[in-house]
């Protein structure tokens, strides 16, 4: 194998993998980063047998052929490489070398026969998504996703299109057990059985999709095969195993009769939960929520260090609510809100909250409050 | 004790001492900082007892008195208040009461008489300083301080002046046993007994001293009480206790037969050793230089990785020298030299080289060659 691209799209090309290879070192080849050149492209594979990305490049094809190499030595030795085109070239035992300018190196590479295979995905039945929908609906539930790796059918998000007033939506879910969050977008193409029934994202490969619907404006491609998800987005494969387990019925999570409206301004709300949080401890976070006609009271309090309150006017007509969260629950919604006027929505002291923009029914988080 | 002071200035005053109060906890007096109001001024004081800063800023005080309170607490609330003005006022026993806009703080503070004395400066024999200067020489040596607490008096940069010339001259001074670093400058006035027998300022205290250079133009005045050095710059006083031992002998170890010199492009050398260190092994860094006439070779190896190497041409006409190096210390030496060409100066391989700037002698660093 041999092949001369250029420093910036190398290096390029590297950056993206770098997410996706094994950090632990498991299995080596899992580490490395597969080459291949052929038909003038250079294609770079990861994986680590979760989520893996396939990409190709355009490249000055000498010789086609194939190799692994540590993914993370050889993103660092580009970064280094001056301006100039690198030359890449497999030699005797699996051995590469690089060049460029006048530095060369050589570098113990291993036999691309020992990486996994990629599957071969077909061109058809993908739903096309807008980038902005997809990244703005992860961002508003990824939060929420849990980290208990004991929990595994909570460790991602999950997906799902339904059919609603004659349009289609894409709802995403993710909780941990303490707090739960929706998000649903109109979504135009029609629905696969797999997004129908709907399906676990895991969380790396979530975050993988999000980077890429953060990248350049442009269309992602979703579909699906053999328990896995595909996504396409211009010259890159992304293929995810989704997570093999039933998620709860979150339906039943979302309560109906909550019908104390509590409106807020989110940047008043959010700035005093980050001051009352201070002095909250350090490991509950647990501040405590005073509703009131026209104004609410947030307080927290450590024996440590003090106490701290703070009034802020709201609109609100009902009886008095006392109740305690933790702070960093609340602050996770409001931050990943952009609008002005937030709702409260409580039942009691012991029920959980549901938090949502004033004047929008598609994002919905669901908070369960502190035991006191 | 009861103040009224904006919040850009309180915070600015609580950010200054956060470097300096005490992060173990070894005496919780020394985390507080102390805050007394007298005069229309708010003086703000931390320590650590090795190192201690008081600063003045303009406030409106409606009673004066003292109190200390957690420097790190009272950061992160004044940090997170609103725009607005802030009014603090000592209630019983100790508590702090503390209120922007609508958030209301009480913390619990700790009587000022537990608070170290901080010493009286009196207004007499400073030297002044132009604060590039200063800046300048902390940069070129502190990168060379022993973080070995066995070797005390090496924690730390050596400080001097003498008259050369007709002309007073400051030189600073850094080793960690395997390298030294020596800048110099010439300085207007007079050369005070201290710093013409040579003092040794503490690590902690020298990056103090440089984060004050650095901070808007002006002089620094730099006086000497107790064993300790004063600093004085607008409305700061800082005073950090001197190390109490004899700084090793360094003219000694600079080298005077070192007479093969190459002469090398600064940044072509900076970042082929870069390069090279990549596969240097993760502990000991040591790449190999061959010096040639008109040619110098860097190369690294690693058993798990590879080896690289590269050539740059130099001015040299003289013997062939192969010598290794950790390459962290060539690249800190030419990290903080802004200078084009570079001079290496060799004796023979198992001795150290020096390294200075190709036009400029007020710069050298010494380097111990690793044992092959």
């Amino acid at each position: 194998m041999e092949f001369k691209i250029s420093k910036e799209i190398f290096l390029k090309a590297l950056q993206r993998i770098q997410g996706i290879v094994e950090k632990r070192n498991t299995m080596p080849i899992l580490s490395n980063a597969l080459l291949e050149v052929h038909n003038d492209l250079l294609y770079v594979t990861a994986t680590d047998l979760e989520v893996g990305m396939k990409s190709s490049y355009p490249t000055k094809v000498i010789k086609e052929g194939k190799i692994t190499v540590s993914a993370k030595k050889l993103y660092e030795i580009v970064k280094e490489m001056p301006d100039e085109e690198i030359h890449v070239a497999t030699k005797e035992n699996d051995w590469v070398e690089i060049v460029c300018g006048k530095a060369r190196f050589n570098i113990v590479g291993l036999s691309s026969e020992e990486f996994p295979y990629f599957p071969k995905v077909k061109d058809e039945s993908f739903i096309v998504f807008k980038n902005e929908i997809l990244a703005n609906m992860i961002e508003k539930t990824s939060y929420a996703i849990c980290y208990d790796e004991t929990k595994y059918n909570l460790n991602g998000v999950f997906i799902k299109a339904f059919e609603e007033n004659d349009t289609n939506v894409l709802r995403m879910v993710a909780t941990d057990g303490h707090r739960l969050s929706v998000a649903q977008e109109v979504i135009e193409g029609s629905i696969s059985a797999e997004l129908s029934k709907g399906v676990i994202f895991p969380k790396k490969g979530i975050f993988e999709l999000k980077k890429m619907a953060e990248e350049e404006s442009a269309e992602i491609m979703l579909g699906f095969m053999d328990n896995s998800a595909v996504i396409k987005k211009g010259n890159s494969v992304v293929v995810m195993r989704l997570i093999d387990g039933e998620f709860p019925d979150y339906t039943k999570v979302i309560p109906v009769n909550n019908e104390r409206n509590v409106q807020i301004s989110r940047d008043k709300f959010l700035h005093s939960l980050k001051r009352m949080a201070i002095l909250s401890s350090e490991k509950f976070k647990g501040i405590k929520i005073d509703v009131n006609p026209e104004i609410i009271v947030i307080s927290s309090s450590n024996p440590e260090l003090g106490e701290a309150r703070e009034e802020i006017e709201v609109q609100y007509e009902g009886n008095n609510i006392s109740t305690r969260f933790n702070a960093k629950y609340l602050i996770d919604v409001l931050s990943v809100m952009a609008d002005r006027e937030v709702e409260l929505k409580f039942k009691d002291e012991l029920s959980p909250v549901i938090m949502k923009p004033l004047a929008d029914n598609d994002f919905m988080a669901v908070i369960m409050p502190m035991r006191l």
